[in-house]
């Protein structure tokens, strides 16, 4: 928050931030795709492995090249991974990308010469698809640390994403649950991103839906008996 | 929400809306009733599958006769169903339906003069409804989906309705949980839509206690002593 | 809310409603302590079911009286059990008496001059206390109903009490579960209620930190560097 | 709130206090630094034993001499432990010494000019903080009281932890839960205040989401087209 750079490499960053964000989500979304196949695929199918393992080598690439060249755009050199700490945590594990998906949605909107949505909507379709994509990914991490676990519950991808359901809305059945150390490190990551998320999501529908209800006493006319 | 069309089409439309949002109302109660029929009568009790069949069938061609008119009133053609997409949505799943309902409270709203109740209970009354007529909706397909899934825990329509309870106000005990693919889609539908809604409920009890415990310090004079 | 009785008779209510709020509460702790001692006691422990059965019995009456006294003060006749439907309900149901507690805790306000707590503080206090008091309601009546059903995980009165804790909150860990028809009528009353209070405890600490820390960044002087 | 005493006392407190603060809060985690020795050290370790012993002791003396100081400085005498019953519930249980956090947290922020985070994430960052420590004490003590119970499900310290997160967030898995009476309370304790502390994330979040997405309507000029 505070060592911010002087006024030209902050611009010089922001420049190179607006340019990249499209690229960088579109090869999010790819990185994801490829751990997708890589976890799900039979672990004999040749191709798709090979093809899973470039996809996600080579878009880390990708990542550490956008690091790497706004670390030296900043100018701020050894503090930059402090400073830009939630850039650094998605760089070692980029199956939290999502997070970064507001900015994502900032360089959208500012294509846009207005929001097309309500401040509520935004916020909740925001939140919402943030907590989609961080359940898909914890999804999938679960999947691929428990299936073989002995005296697993989460034996298929489908019972791992009843599991991301249940915990998100922090419904918790427990009829499918982690059993191993990372899946629960995994399940433990899942349960604070997705209650603040969902909190958002919350807020804003009960803010947003007050506000309909409000709007509409003061269309009827104040008084006509 | 872009997409509009002229305000002769959007006159027109509105003004049948406003005729039939009651009768259509009406009609979706129906079509939960006959629905509920079909899915609790025993399987060889022949008029009442007969009959629950018959208002299933004529309810849900209602629904389509209006969404005809609606997509012809409208002048969008084939951009109505993207832009009335929840419309769409309500038509081919029509359990969904309790959540037009913030419309037919609209339109029954607009016959009296004045709201009969404070801001946050009518949002606490439309929001509470709109859940328990979706978690009944709920109970009926995850029943009709499971009671006769092998290992099913949920077997007779009293454990569908409890795990609906369990399940929508996030307590999720874990003792009824759906097993089939079908029941889990169901299930997580069930928990995004019932999360939001109950969140609305609690924000505006939340509001309302506060507003309740602030206008009672204002009638107490400020200074007696 | 409407229906509402001429300006002479909701003087002469509100004049009755007044005196009667604390004995009456006073009342319902005793309900709630016999039915307690009558469930709770080891069933040929003659000396104490007589004791709370007498109990029981004289603070309904007394309820009763009350409602009687109030219907005719009221001048509504007829209408009165649709006006005070909640008064109605918790006569019925007396084990819902906490629900209340707002006029309560109005009663015992009106004595003081200024009320001796934040406007969250009171909120919060309120809405505790009353999720505590529901809670040990629903506690007894679920032990009573379950503890002797067979296949019951509620077996003694710690395990009620450990029930209640986990729907409230909604943790809902299903270790214990009520599985008598009953009883998930019971527990569906408590998580509806407990879900509304509880919301509103949590909301207003958020609105109390946020004050607290809100109101920190006005002492402090704006500049000094 | 009242019986409060007069200025120069409540002056002399205050610099004690300011004085005490942090260095009782580094004492408070050498307080809980001891007891996960004691609770998680091997029974056969003598030398850590005999540490954790010493260091809990000792810590609890300084908080019982800190005690002891406040109550003679406040001039409160007998009355003093009904005014400061929190610190008086602190020094019986020192494992809820998290909850004084917020004191510890202005005492911090006193040094420096101005706050050097966003009203919500300061918020957050407390609510945050606390919720981990208790979950980490609530942990210890659980673990502490329910390994060697018969029938007991949480019997590593992992399992403990695992519990408390799925508590916090009132998940409520149910694979791990206490059984005895004593893990009981310090559950239902975790589950009441961690539940207040996460709705106050939960809240900061959103209102901070909200705050965000607002701000950048701003900053975009209001018409272009």
């Amino acid at each position: 928050m505070s060592d911010r750079p002087g006024p030209e490499a902050t611009a010089r960053l922001t420049r190179w931030e607006q340019r990249t964000e499209v690229p960088l989500f579109v090869a999010g979304l790819l990185f994801l795709t490829g751990y997708a196949v890589r976890v799900l695929a039979p672990h004999d199918a040749q191709p798709w492995h090979d093809i899973s393992l470039a996809l996600v080598w080579s878009t880390w690439l990708l990542f550490l090249a956008d690091y790497v060249t706004r670390l030296r755009l900043s100018g701020l050199r050894s503090r930059f991974p402090r400073v830009h700490w939630l850039d650094t945590a998605v760089l070692l594990l980029p199956l939290l990308r999502p997070l970064r998906m507001v900015q994502v949605y900032q360089a959208v909107q500012r294509r846009h010469d207005r929001p097309r949505l309500d401040l509520y909507a935004r916020v909740m379709a925001y939140a919402g698809m943030t907590a989609v994509l961080l359940g898909f990914a914890a999804s999938l991490a679960v999947y691929h640390l428990e299936h073989r676990a002995p005296g697993a519950s989460i034996r298929t991808f489908g019972d791992a994403v009843w599991w991301a359901c249940a915990t998100l809305t922090t419904v918790g059945y427990g009829d499918a649950t982690p059993v191993t150390f990372w899946g629960r490190v995994v399940a433990a990551g899942l349960m604070a991103c997705g209650l603040a998320l969902l909190g958002a999501v919350t807020g804003s529908f009960s803010s947003w839906l007050i506000q309909v209800f409000a709007r509409e006493d003061e269309k009827r006319p104040p008084e006509r008996g």
